[in-house]
């Protein structure tokens, strides 16, 4: 039991205003971290471990990191030891019932955005395919069709088409298809029902205005949509893969009513997201034991920064600010060799104090992907201590991120118009 | 175009008091038609004149039946004559629509509240069986299984039986399998969610807060609820029965941007309710041109009257106030017996002053059920001036009601498994 867990029956969940202590009263800026808005203090981006005290989640460390290395007979991930995965909820809890023998599950998600995702997109993806391989369970990806209709004037074909170009790349990270099952709302509403139904029962409109600032003027659809992006939390929302009976919900009920509405040994859902759609699932945690359900339990990505700096994060509404997956080796060469540094303003004050890491895109870039631990550290020191030159610095960013682009373009290309419908079929997973 | 019809948007169309002239100061008691409560003035009833000025719907009228009869060659339905459907939006602009030659749909509904329907869940689904001899069109009849969840404490087998049994009920009334389809929401929302979220888009929260009553403490699934029953009054829900293509929605949007938002040509929809659901269809009605369908055509009913007086109606929640479906002849006949009369005090006194027929149960169960249009003028003329008696009106009224349960009954033994599944399949109709 996580007693610092902050409830979000409680207002003061909604935006989480995160004073900044290093600007002067006139330049003073607060951190604005929500579902919509993401904006740091400075471009040393957000104070990650403030986040952790006021989001009442707990911070990864090393011992938790040991666990997923000794349970898994596999080496951590870079995301795991760079602290970029930094901030979860109940991950002992989880590692213990992994451990015990009992079954979970990794749900994600996206909300089709844009044609292209970009390398922001990527993180949690990435981590999510560390995860399933790792662990080798059943992953469910939900894609929020619905929300970008209820949110934005576009029409059934534009969301649809957007939202199949990023399901591919969704796929071209390479998920284990006989474990993967990935669904649009509007195309998997009918098996999700029942559980969407349960969930917004326990959620009442205040709460829903308190953690997503909501008010009367937004449409109905806004307001009941977190139970929707809540339901995958529950594994009664898949009944072909985990053989729920018809009669599931009321097993459920009669489960509860003998465990005093607590039902411990049922399937646990692991949830890997960016520290902003926290909201989401600090409401499913408050309504998962009104249910009879395991809460699901949190890893928080960091946000990868702008290509102007770590103020905000990557947004597709901004083109200027991320690399697309589709962009050419020269855009992404353009791009890196633009972004944001902390490097020296001459040759000569950068030899003399080195570059500022906290504050430089590249290197971000590369705690991001450069994959080879070692190599990594050597940047960091040489670079911190102005040996190395941020013409280098920026040049090996461009390497390191335009592989991983090209490889991931490669991947995509090869996925098969069968394969891309397999994935999204409501089917039993091997696991 | 109706330009008297009330629009949603504004805050008064909540709850409908219609102060009483009747009754002195002391004794004031006002109307109230809502979703949630009906309650009269007195015991004659409503005034249903001044609700369909309060509500700003039409009459129906002698033209308007005519017109029904010229069209269909049939003769109108007794509840048509007597004014039990009393009121209607667009009716006229439908006919105009049929004799066009062009497509309508039947939409009826219900919550399933009981084991059993009584009587007065009968009247709209008898008057709807007339609707579709009459016109042989599409019927589309949905349960509201959802609701019930949303607004009460029972789970999920409990509610499946409720509407299963009533679903029996509902074929009973001797609908055309061929022509009609049942659907619970927990089965069909996988069709039903892309209109819904369609409406959810058109519709904000102060809307129906305005509209139902509802306030922050209601939870989310009550407060999206509406654009769940406002959906199937669109043909798009239907995809199987008027086949919709899987881009109607596309084609709909450019419909829309090529007619200024008007289809003018398309599948119209006929509900025929009780007046306490009208809000539902004043709210679907405000968003059906947003979204380029036409305004679904409404067709309001009486209540009928409790067996207590016609202060409040039939209701599942008294069972003294209701005859059941599965009553028996002797429970008929002792609650007939027991029903609020209008009938003079003593025989002395009735036969001076005769029967008062607005308060007068056993002569509106007449009013509702003996088909025999002559008999009931007959009734009528010779029970108001005393000379038939109270306990003659009383024996009429229990034959009439136990021949009609009775063969309700026998049509209901008669359903099978098979057609109960039929019904409910999603299927291509016959029209």
């Amino acid at each position: 039991m996580n007693t610092t867990e902050n409830n979000t029956s409680t207002a003061q969940v909604h935006y989480f205003l995160v004073p900044s202590t290093m600007s002067s009263p006139m330049e003073h800026q607060e951190e604005i971290i929500s579902t919509t808005t993401v904006q740091a203090a400075t471009n040393e981006g957000f104070d990650y471990s403030k986040l952790i005290d006021q989001f009442g989640s707990e911070p990864v460390q090393q011992d938790l990191i040991e666990r997923f290395e000794k349970l898994t007979g596999k080496k951590a991930h870079p995301f795991l030891k760079r602290g970029i995965f930094f901030s979860h909820r109940d991950l002992h809890k989880l590692l213990d019932h992994y451990e015990n023998g009992k079954m979970f599950y990794l749900y994600t998600g996206r909300g089709p955005s844009s044609d292209s995702m970009h390398l922001g997109h990527l993180v949690p993806f990435m981590f999510t395919k560390y995860l399933q391989d790792a662990f080798q369970v059943p992953l469910v990806i939900q894609l929020t069709d619905d929300e970008k209709h209820l949110m934005q004037e576009l029409d059934f074909q534009q969301v649809r088409n957007m939202m199949i170009e990023n399901v591919k790349d969704i796929i071209a990270c390479g998920f284990d298809m006989r474990k993967t099952f990935i669904f649009s709302n509007f195309d998997y509403m009918g098996y999700l029902y029942k559980t969407v139904v349960q969930i917004e029962k326990c959620v009442t409109t205040s709460q829903v205005k308190g953690v997503f600032g909501f008010n009367d003027s937004d449409n109905i659809g806004k307001m009941s949509f977190p139970a929707i992006q809540a339901a995958p939390s529950f594994y009664t929302s898949f009944p072909h893969i985990f053989s729920v009976q018809q009669d599931a919900f009321q097993n459920l009920e009669s489960t509860m009513k003998e465990n005093n509405g607590k039902n411990m040994d049922s399937i646990m859902c692991l949830i890997p997201c960016a520290i902003d759609q926290d909201p989401y699932f600090r409401l499913t945690r408050d309504v998962a034991p009104k249910l009879g359900f395991p809460k699901p339990v949190l890893v928080h990505g960091k946000f990868l920064p702008s290509l102007q700096g770590a103020k905000t994060k990557m947004a597709s509404s901004d083109k200027n600010s991320a690399i697309f997956l589709t962009d050419s080796n020269a855009v992404i060469a353009s791009k890196v060799a633009g972004s944001f540094s902390g490097g020296g303003a001459s040759k000569e004050l950068h030899e003399k104090f080195g570059a500022n890491l906290k504050v430089d895109v590249p290197f971000k870039l590369l705690e991001f992907f450069l994959e080879d631990d070692q190599q990594l550290e050597q940047v960091r020191e040489e670079y911190s201590k102005g040996i190395m030159l941020t013409s280098q610095i920026k040049k090996l960013a461009f390497e390191v991120v335009s592989k991983l682009v090209k490889e991931h373009q490669e991947r995509r290309a090869r996925i098969t118009e069968e394969e891309l419908k397999e994935f999204m079929s409501v089917r039993k997973l091997d696991f």
